[in-house]
């Protein structure tokens, strides 16, 4: 994200007036990595039953539409959960603002303080800020209740969410598409190089080095992969 | 959660200091969905193929088990991602505010214009904002960048959905842990009883009403859980 040192003050309004939270980012890690990992325990599972390369990019590939759609209505759902519940205290704030205005002036001045504001400053901008309902309930969904003052987006979530298990899932079939000889073992190696990757690539919204992020992410991944790959195994008995 | 009429200001100081977020709302309704959707295309995958039921549940388990897991290890580095991009928006922060106090008042001044200062008010909260890095890098975190004023905790992020997958997801073997006669039958009205319900318990926290809530999971679920048994089926064949 650009920075602020001496841009314009239309610039510096136009960031402060569209904040865009963390983004997807959240989304896209979880559905990579259990795109990844759910592949691959499929592809344990039918490898070991002497199918035919084709049928296993078949069934490979129609599990990871439905596993994915599934993630997708699982982040839909919860995600829609989120935002309802800030549409509800919004509702509730705006109800004690119109019922009880003293004991939120208590609490707007109580935030405000929180913030570092004090004396005559304090008064003053508690009176501001409690004269304006929008303002006084974004303030109380923020600081009362610690939510993001990001509204969250349902349908982005899950579209990212899908995309994402989608891309990674694809990874561990690519062998058996383009009909490599020893494709499982390329297949398990493939799937640790996704793992890594989404490490290092997330690393860029960290201060962690790339390689650490990814180490860590490969570790995590191949664990959770290596129960799945077991489990896998037990399946195709 | 309770609110603040007529409560000391002993009580709304503790409030204020400690927000809690939306908590794990997100997590357990995710991860819930995935788990019955999971399941009950595991039920269909294995159902068909005329196993007895102890195979069809100690194999149903083991997938939830290996799933689950893989759901936690995805939002544990998901959620992680998030927190780290927090971090390193805090270190930019409080390098551009020794850097470019300048422009970073700038900044302070026009979040608090937002927040429905003006006047006088805005220039003194702005001076005083901008003089105590701490409450000026946590001022610009959510609003120049949107973040929620808590900070994600990956670890009880990926239990809440570990457990949250395990409950649902064991839901539609339960017929056939107690060996019933038309157990598949069964496992799917059980599989609809539970997004029926997870909808409706999200709804305390939502203001639309109990059974809309729950026949819109039980919507979106179901349209999951169709999909999965469809492949499910192929997968068994």
């Amino acid at each position: 994200m650009a920075h602020a040192h001496g841009h314009s003050q239309a610039e510096v309004e136009a960031r402060i007036n569209a904040p865009t939270g963390h983004g997807y980012l959240r989304d896209l890690v979880y559905g990579a990595i259990d795109g990844a990992v759910t592949t691959f325990a499929i592809v344990a599972g039918v490898a070991g039953a002497g199918l035919s390369p084709a049928v296993i990019v078949a069934l490979g590939l129609a599990n990871v539409l439905a596993d994915g759609l599934s993630m997708a209505a699982g982040n839909y759902s919860g995600t829609k959960a989120e935002r309802d519940d800030a549409r509800r205290l919004a509702d509730i704030e705006r109800r004690h603002l119109s019922e009880t205005p003293e004991g939120e002036r208590r609490e707007i001045r109580e935030i405000l303080k929180q913030k570092g504001l004090s004396g005559d400053v304090l008064e003053a901008a508690t009176d501001q800020i409690a004269a304006n309902e929008d303002a006084a309930v974004r303030l109380m969904l923020t600081d009362e209740y610690g939510l993001a003052p990001v509204e969250p987006r349902p349908m982005r979530a899950a579209l990212a969410t899908f995309g994402a298990f989608l891309l990674a899932g694809a990874v561990p079939l690519i062998p058996f598409l383009l009909g490599l000889s020893d494709a499982f073992r390329l297949s398990a190696i493939m799937t640790g190089v996704v793992f890594f990757g989404i490490g290092a690539a997330k690393s860029i919204w960290s201060v962690a080095p790339w390689w650490r992020s990814g180490g860590e992410t490969l570790a995590i991944g191949g664990a959770a992969a290596a129960v799945a790959y077991i489990v896998g195994t037990v399946f195709a008995v």
